[in-house]
C-alpha cells in the first residue's frame, strides 16, 4: 500500500473549499486514479472562528508559513492569492523541498522567474494549471500534449467577469454601468472590479501563456493591456452589422521570431468559435505547425471548476510518487532567455475605426486623405444617419499598424475632422477552416 | 548530456511520414523541451524500393518485429494500423521491455484489456493521445486534467469524414451519395468507406474514451453502433426548422452506475458547440463534477495534427527517460472491471420521428393514440404539405426510451398506418449555459 499523500492548503476560501468538497465527493475516483489517501494535514486561515466544513483531523492554523515549515507536509496548495505572502510561502515551500500547488496567476506572472529557478534547483514540481483559465486544462495542453509543435500564437478569452459584461452588453443591449451592476450583484464582478475589467487578470495569464508556448519569459511590466471599461454599445451594435462580436482577448503571436502580445477588445467575425463564448466561459485557441488550430472551451473560475485544475495537478503528483517532482515545470529544460518583443503598435491587423464627424461636405474627403497618407485602405465603410449633426462613420481597414490607425486618427483630432476622439479595435483571426457550421 | 532517446517506426504513411517531417522541423524546439535528440534508427515498411523523404541513419526495414527484438530501439511508434500485425507488434515489443506509442483506435478497443496488462507488468507506457480525435488531447485530459472529477457523461464528434459528410449535406442540401462522393474525391474518405460512415471507427475511439471516463472495460461488440449511410436530406432539413443539426455522436453516459453508450446520428440544438463543428474537425465534450462543461475541437485526423498527437506522447517519455515507463496507462491503478451495461434502448432522452401517412381523416388520431400507449408525449408536431397523397409528419417527443419509440414506430407500421418505415432519431444535449452566444 503506498503512502498518503499529505498535503498543506493555504486559503479556505472560495477555490479551498471547493478543494475539500471534491475531495470528499470524489475520494474513491480519486483512489482508484492514484492509489493513495490525499490527506489535508492543515489548512491556513484568516479566521480561526469561523465555521468550516472540513473533514475530521484536518488541523487550522493562522501562521500559514508554518505549512512551508512542517516536514509532515509534502505539497503545499496555496490558494491564498496576491503576491506577497504567497510569494513567501511557495519560495520557503519550495526551498524546503515541497511541490506547490496553486491557482495563483499574479504570483507566477510577476515572479515566475525566481519561483521555476528555485523549482529547478531543488528540483520540485510547481503545479500550476489552475492559474490560467479555469478548468480548461490549457496548461498541460501547451506543455505536454502541443510540445512537438512549434507554436505560432495562442489568443483566449482569459477572463470570465469582462466576458459575461460583453456577453450582456451584446445579448440585451444593456450599456457597461448596468452591465457590470449586474455582474455585480450575480457574485461574477468584485466590488473593485479592475483587475478584471482593466485587463490585469488577462494580462497576468496571458504572461504565464507565452511561457508555456514559446518557452520565453515575456516581462509582464511590458504587457500592452487595455481593458473594457465604459465601452460604448454603439460598438457592440456597430461591430454586429459587420457581422462582429467585440471580445477582451489576451493574444500573442510569433512574428519573425518576435513575440507581439497583448490584451484588448477586439472585433472578431461571428463565426469564429472564440466570438460565440458566452457568458462566465473562457476559451482559448492555439495554433501550431503540427496541431493545426485547437479550441478549448470551459468554465473560466468557480468553486468546483479551479477545484478540478488544482486536482489534476495534485493527483499527477501523487501518481509520481510527489516527494520528488521534477524541476522541468516551464515545459522546456534550461532557464528560460527573455522574449524579443515585437511592440504591439507595430504588428499588422485588420482595424475597426468609428468617427463622429460634422454633417458637412468634404469630410469624407478629409478623412480619406489622412488615411490615405498613412497608407491605410479601407475594406467598408458605414455611415449612419446624423443625430443632433453628428455622423458617425465607421471604417474597417484592411491590414495596416496600431501605429498608422493612431496616426491618422490623431492627425484627424488635431485639424477638428473628429468631433469626439475615435474608437479604434483590432479585428482578429482569419476564419478559414475553423469558422463553424452555418 | 542525456542520452539521444532511439525510436523505432512501423508504418511510413500519412501519419509515419507527417511524424518524421515534424521532427525535422521542430528539431530545435523539441530539443529545447527535452534535452534529448531524438532519433529514429529504423522504419519498417511495405515497400522497400518507394523513395521516401528521410534524415539520414535511418534504416529501412519490411521486418516489422525487428522493431520489437532490436536492443537499441528504446520505444516501438505504430502507425501501421489493423488489429492483427499491430497487435504482435505491440504485444512483443511490451514482452520486450519497451514503451510503445500508437494511433491505433481499432487495436486498444479491441486487444486494450491485455495490452494495458501486459504493460502493467512490464513497466512500459502506452501513449495513445493519436489514437482518438486526433490532435485533441482527450486522453491526456481525461487522464490527468480531470482526474479529480466524477465524469458523467463523454460525447463528440469523433468521426471526421462523416462529419464532413453531413456538413455538405447540411450547408449545401447535397444528397448523401453526392457528399460521400465529393469527400471520396477529396481525400477525406476511403473508396471502401465502411470504417466510417457506418460509424466504426468512432465506436472504437468511444470504448477508449469511456475507459479513460470510467475506469471500466466496455466490451466493444456491445456497443450500439449506427452511421449515416443513406442518410436522407429531408431530415437534415426538418431538423433545421426545430432549430437542429444532424450530427453523428459517440455517446457514453453515467445512468445509476451503469455506462450507457452509442454511435448514432443524433439532432442537437444549433447553440451547442457540438452542433457547429464544421467538416473534417472533431470535438468532444466533457462533463464532469468538477469541471461543469469542457468542449475541445481540433483536427480529427491528418498527417500533421495527428503527428503532433503521437510526438505529444513521445516527448513525454523523452522527458521522463522513457526506459522505464509507468503500467499506469490506464488512468487508473487496478485491472479495469468491466462495465455494468444500460442498453441504449433503455435510456431516456427525446426522440425526432418522421412518419410518411396517408392524406386520410384519423390518421394522426392514430398515431397520436400508439405513442400514448406506449407512455410518449409530444412536445412538438409539424405537418408538412403532402407530395403524391403523401404527407410527412414530424414529431419531437419529450424524454423517453428508445424502446418506446422502437414498439410505437412498429406497431404504426404493422397496422399500415406508415406508408414508410419511420425515421427515428435521438436529440441529444440540453442548452443549458454551456450555449454559445447569438
Amino acid at each position: 500500500m503506498p503512502q498518503k499523500l499529505c498535503i498543506g492548503v493555504a486559503g479556505l476560501g472560495t477555490v479551498g473549499s471547493g478543494l475539500v468538497e471534491m475531495l470528499i465527493k470524489n475520494h474513491d475516483d480519486i483512489l482508484r486514479r492514484t492509489g493513495r489517501e490525499i490527506v489535508i494535514k492543515t489548512a491556513a486561515v484568516h479566521d480561526l472562528s469561523k465555521k468550516r466544513e472540513l473533514p475530521a483531523g484536518v488541523a487550522l492554523t493562522s501562521d500559514v508559513m508554518s505549512l512551508a515549515d512542517d516536514p509532515d507536509i509534502q505539497i503545499v496548495v496555496e490558494l491564498m492569492g496576491g503576491t506577497k505572502a504567497a510569494r513567501h510561502l511557495v519560495m520557503r515551500a519550495i526551498e524546503n523541498g515541497k511541490s506547490v500547488v496553486t491557482a495563483n496567476k499574479a504570483l507566477l506572472a510577476e515572479h515566475g522567474r525566481e519561483i521555476f529557478a528555485l523549482a529547478q534547483k531543488k528540483n520540485v514540481a510547481i503545479g500550476y494549471e489552475a492559474s490560467v483559465a479555469g478548468a480548461i486544462p490549457i496548461i498541460q495542453t501547451l506543455k505536454n500534449s502541443l510540445a512537438g509543435n512549434h507554436i505560432t500564437s495562442v489568443m483566449g478569452i482569459l477572463n470570465g467577469t469582462s466576458n459575461y459584461i460583453l456577453s450582456e452588453m451584446n445579448q440585451h443591449g444593456f450599456d457597461f454601468p448596468t452591465a457590470l451592476r449586474e455582474a455585480q450583484e450575480l457574485g461574477l464582478a468584485e466590488a473593485d472590479p479592475s483587475l478584471d475589467i482593466d485587463g490585469q487578470d488577462a494580462a497576468h495569464k496571458l504572461t504565464l501563456l507565452i511561457r508555456l508556448a514559446w518557452g520565453r519569459n515575456y516581462p509582464f511590466s511590458r504587457l500592452a493591456v487595455e481593458g473594457i471599461r465604459g465601452l460604448n454599445p454603439l460598438d457592440i451594435k456597430f461591430a454586429r452589422e459587420f457581422g462582429c462580436r467585440i471580445k477582451l482577448i489576451g493574444q500573442a503571436r510569433e512574428v519573425d521570431g518576435k513575440i507581439e502580445a497583448g490584451v484588448f477588445p477586439a472585433l472578431m467575425h461571428h463565426t469564429l468559435l472564440l466570438a460565440r463564448v458566452n457568458g462566465a466561459y473562457n476559451a482559448v485557441r492555439v495554433e501550431g505547425n503540427a496541431v493545426g488550430s485547437l479550441f478549448l472551451h470551459g468554465l473560466g473560475a468557480g468553486r468546483r471548476p479551479t477545484a478540478s485544475a488544482v486536482l489534476g495537478d495534485l493527483l499527477a503528483l501523487a501518481r509520481r510518487s510527489a516527494e520528488n517532482g521534477s524541476g522541468d515545470n516551464t515545459g522546456f529544460v534550461d532557464p528560460l532567455p527573455d522574449a524579443e518583443i515585437l511592440p504591439s503598435e507595430e504588428a499588422v491587423s485588420p482595424w475597426y475605426v468609428r468617427a463622429t464627424v460634422r454633417d458637412t461636405p468634404g469630410v469624407l474627403r478629409d478623412i480619406a486623405a489622412v488615411f490615405t497618407e498613412e497608407d491605410i485602405s479601407f475594406a467598408q465603410i458605414l455611415q449612419k444617419a446624423k443625430e443632433n449633426d453628428r455622423v458617425p462613420l465607421i471604417f474597417m481597414t484592411h491590414e495596416t499598424t496600431g501605429r498608422a490607425i493612431h496616426t491618422a486618427v490623431r492627425r484627424l483630432e488635431q485639424s477638428g475632422t473628429l468631433l469626439v476622439p475615435a474608437t479604434c479595435f483590432r479585428i482578429l483571426g482569419s476564419c478559414g477552416d475553423e469558422a463553424e457550421e452555418i
